[in-house]
């Protein structure tokens, strides 16, 4: 696997994807070369897309790799679906409709479904972007299916993520958008050629005011800030970041060049002063630790036999033992073992 | 804290009310209560309500808890919310549309949005169905807002789960659709009285024989079981469970009584033979592990200095180790912790 490292770093397309199977599927092998692509990475700039279903995502992510194409940057998509653990239906939409792409050099394109746990994608994912990083890609565009934790823990390696809505999708949307605002850095309101384009727009700053007490303020004092739609012209150093609201329609390309702006603004922000070392930090420590997580996991059920497990279970079962006492017993088990 | 316990068995709604707000808030004393109730759960049905925004989940609970009421059972009922890390909007929504249920005290209803991590709103709720099932209520219905792997987890728990699906929900509903289907016990269309009803429940037929080898095998060799509609009328003993696709209107009242003895035949189904005890161990498997996980995380960061750490995060950064590097460096320095 290690001889497919220098082919990646040449833009060996072969290498590349043999490699990215081998790292989503955590191959033997796999680790040595993410160890060995390690110290390439961090020129891409990641872009994570999100939304709920229906926003037009897959369109969105096609028309943006299309303007980064005729800017003549390269750019990798990465497709992640958390939702879909046993059939291969998004995806292959997805890819359906991403074939203006395919046959151009300076695009790669990637799906990823849901193999075992949900940790296991993100875990995957975080690893396929630091390959398509090393690869050399300007951009990477990672784009995530669904609504909920899961896509925040697929983005959060993003260094600009746009969070997707779209025109009446439906009354308890709004739950939705609550949650994912808070890791929006861009947002877009697509299908913005439909009725209630307006609403959407207005509800989204409405939430965004609620949502954020810096905004709050600055909303309270600027109150015409707010009112600016697409990307601000210039980057304003407020020393914070305020979500602009972009509107497009991804299928007719309108609203493209004002979302690249509005990402390039984002970028030119976070390079200002510390920034981006300081969200790269956070970053790290995240992933630090969900691998910790998993390891520490695995590295206790290498300790336990099935049998003493077992036993657990069935105290449980049977109401003698709770499972908040079950994990202390497990807990000194290790102890005594590891002390041994 | 301990106090409440007793107050919780004997049917004090004050007391009730006062532990689940410990219990969710992880406040100390919250473990001896639910160890102490403990041996008092297991009684009741527990029911998870998941499916797509828009499917109209709230006003089902509304509906199955006025028929359960109907039939002199007690419910509980928790609206989990893992999509709305710092709003209340939904939560507000679900209280007011269940103010027909309001001021029957065979009912408490108990809302909870995420507060830090997913994994602690996974744990709050597996430890406030106990609680309600503790308390003595009949039935537990579990509703959770969102789509992918949060309510996944959170429904886990449920002896029976109903995944709500409705007419024309956009283009990429069909992927979450996949993802959810899998824990699907009882499909219910809801809203079926609005175009489209009809093909949204082929496609889920057509999905259950997609997703389900056995399934598929029983539908070539009986292609007619997938034509019922509803609930089949007596518990049929296949050796597997064929989840049942109903429709409904809820906010007129139909199809809940289909409803009802879906969930009724489910819950036979799983009484015959030792299948409630294998489920059962399942969600105890799941449960131990879940809250293994976090203990041991836990544990490792108070032998962890900051400042290890810190310096570990630095050598990420400057590209000097990788992740995987440092996570095995994590774990070999507890080792020598805790054998000193």
């Amino acid at each position: 696997m290690i001889e497919w490292v220098q082919g990646v770093l040449e833009g060996n397309r072969r290498a590349l994807a043999r490699l990215l199977t081998a790292v989503e599927n955590d191959r033997p092998g796999a680790a040595e070369a993410l160890t060995a692509l390690y110290p390439h990475t961090g020129k891409a700039w990641v872009i994570g897309v999100t939304g709920a279903p229906g926003t037009g995502k897959s369109s969105l992510v096609n028309a943006l790799a299309q303007a980064y194409r005729k800017r003549g940057e390269t750019v990798g998509i990465l497709a992640v679906d958390p939702t879909s653990p046993f059939t291969g239906g998004a995806i292959l939409g997805d890819r359906i409709r991403m074939r203006d792409l395919s046959g151009d050099s300076g695009v790669f394109i990637r799906s990823m479904a849901t193999r075992g746990s949900l940790g296991g994608l993100a875990r995957a994912s975080r690893d396929a972007i630091r390959v398509l990083d090393a690869a050399g890609f300007d951009r990477v565009l990672v784009e995530t299916v669904g609504a909920g934790q899961s896509e925040v823990d697929i983005v959060r390696t993003a260094n600009t993520t746009l969070v997707i809505e779209a025109p009446g999708l439906g009354d308890d949307v709004q739950a939705i958008k609550a949650g994912i605002l808070e890791i929006a850095d861009v947002l877009v309101v697509n299908k913005a050629d439909r009725p209630g384009a307006d609403s959407t727009v207005r509800g989204l700053r409405m939430m965004l005011e609620l949502g954020h007490p810096t905004t709050r303020q600055i909303v309270s004092h600027h109150g015409q800030m707010m009112e600016t739609e697409g990307a601000p012209a210039a980057p304003m150093d407020l020393g914070f970041w305020l979500p602009p609201v972009v509107r497009s329609v991804a299928t007719e390309g309108q609203g493209i060049d004002e979302l690249v702006q509005a990402i390039d603004t984002h970028r030119d922000y976070l390079r200002q002063a510390d920034r981006l070392q300081q969200v790269e930090r956070q970053h790290i420590e995240l992933e630090v630790v969900d691998r910790l997580r998993e390891a520490l996991l695995e590295r206790l059920f290498r300790q336990l036999s099935r049998a003493d497990f077992d036993q657990l279970v069935n105290q449980i079962q049977e109401r003698r033992l709770d499972p908040h006492q079950a994990v202390h017993q497990l807990l000194e088990l290790q102890t005594l073992n590891v002390a041994k």
